[in-house]
């Protein structure tokens, strides 16, 4: 897991990438950089963590991603890739070890499908905890995330299978968690109440060794995500 | 191209797909299904077309595809597969001839960031008609896309090759095509006037054989839109 400071605006520049190494810019509690930081650490792939003050961008990372996002990686020779799922399907494509995506263009077709889906889950997770903060009845939108919630399940109760690409953990499954991890932070623990096959996938994937590795406890995403809504984001909080 | 008239709500479905085949449900006229038009041409992928009644959808076509989307592809075994850069990159891995994805993992990843940053293109190809449709001031959108084309203009320079890609056309040019082809419809074509190496990229790729095989003339275009903006699409336009 990355240990460093972030580097803000006015920082200097990193190092180079070692040789036979990869660098990913990250912000320690970014849900979509957390999807390349489980990829890299199921795969096992030799890499360093530069984290990013998302607030205050350094000069020199707006330099090689003009867009600012992380995670964004970057090899040894200066190449650059961004967008979370660009970035997990490259790290599969070159590291050929512990292969993440079937290799059957169908079955990964059905995981694309899925992550398509997905992307209408996660913008939930920002709007809910908005909506709360500025006092909104969030009824609706908790109502129209247990739906979403419902159709996964049916998705894993129609497949039989403990994880969504089947009874091993696959891509789909790393793209999905880092909001998992979060509903408790969010106060959304509750949304999986009427959804069993989904809440114990969630089980599941709590007992996976790159899970564990990269998790954060519950009181420290808490204690930063308060920085956050304050408007005051302290990415360093913890070190 | 199909030339067949579109399938309604109440409709009886169509025969099973043929076996060495596979089905494209499409609409004529979208930019989506028009991706997916130009790999199964440029590919020369033996298929058959089944369009779509958007506005009014058979209830077996929403049993297939519960999102009711085109494009959509089905495989003689049932397998379903939508989303058009997800049909573009399933027929481009099953069918190997003719591959339109670069094999290095970091081109693909180029090709891949370059269609995230299209989708952001899109929308204005829907927000300035419907603009200038309500009477609304559509300079600002138009200054928007402009500034994007600048961006596109600025990256084929950098690459000094005809095409996004390289010199040859590959899949990032027929996932951006559909949109230039309706310029002229849309009334956007001056939008391309400060952006001399996209509109030559226009040019080149209007004398690719697919794009030309795909194409409608400008006033079959213009009548279907026409009907489009009225609130009555007729998806059979000029059959």
């Amino acid at each position: 897991m990355a240990s460093e400071k972030c580097f803000a605006k006015g920082s200097s520049a990193p190092g180079l990438v070692a040789k036979g190494q990869i660098r990913l810019y990250s912000m320690r509690f970014c849900p979509f950089a957390h999807r390349t930081r489980l990829v890299l650490h199921a795969k096992g792939i030799k890499h360093d963590t530069v984290n990013i003050n998302l607030k205050d961008k350094p000069e020199w990372f707006l330099k090689k991603n003009p867009l600012g996002l992380v995670p964004t990686l970057e090899t040894s020779s200066g190449q650059v890739i961004y967008e979370s799922p660009i970035t997990c399907d490259y790290l599969d494509e070159v590291y050929t070890d512990k292969k993440l995506l079937p290799a059957d263009p169908f079955q990964k077709a059905q995981q694309k499908m899925m992550l398509e889906n997905f992307s209408k889950v996660t913008p939930y997770f920002y709007k809910i905890p908005m909506g709360k903060k500025n006092g909104e009845d969030i009824s609706v939108l908790e109502g129209e995330l247990k739906e979403k919630f419902v159709k996964l399940n049916e998705d894993l109760v129609n497949k039989k299978s403990k994880f969504f690409g089947g009874n091993a953990i696959t891509m789909i499954d790393y793209m999905m968690w880092p909001w998992f991890e979060r509903l408790e932070i969010f106060e959304l623990k509750h949304c999986l109440d009427g959804t069993p096959e989904l809440k114990k996938w969630t089980e599941h994937m709590s007992e996976d060794q790159t899970v564990k590795a990269t998790m954060f406890p519950t009181e420290t995403y808490k204690a930063f995500y308060k920085t956050y809504a304050d408007g005051k984001p302290n990415y360093d909080y913890g070190l």
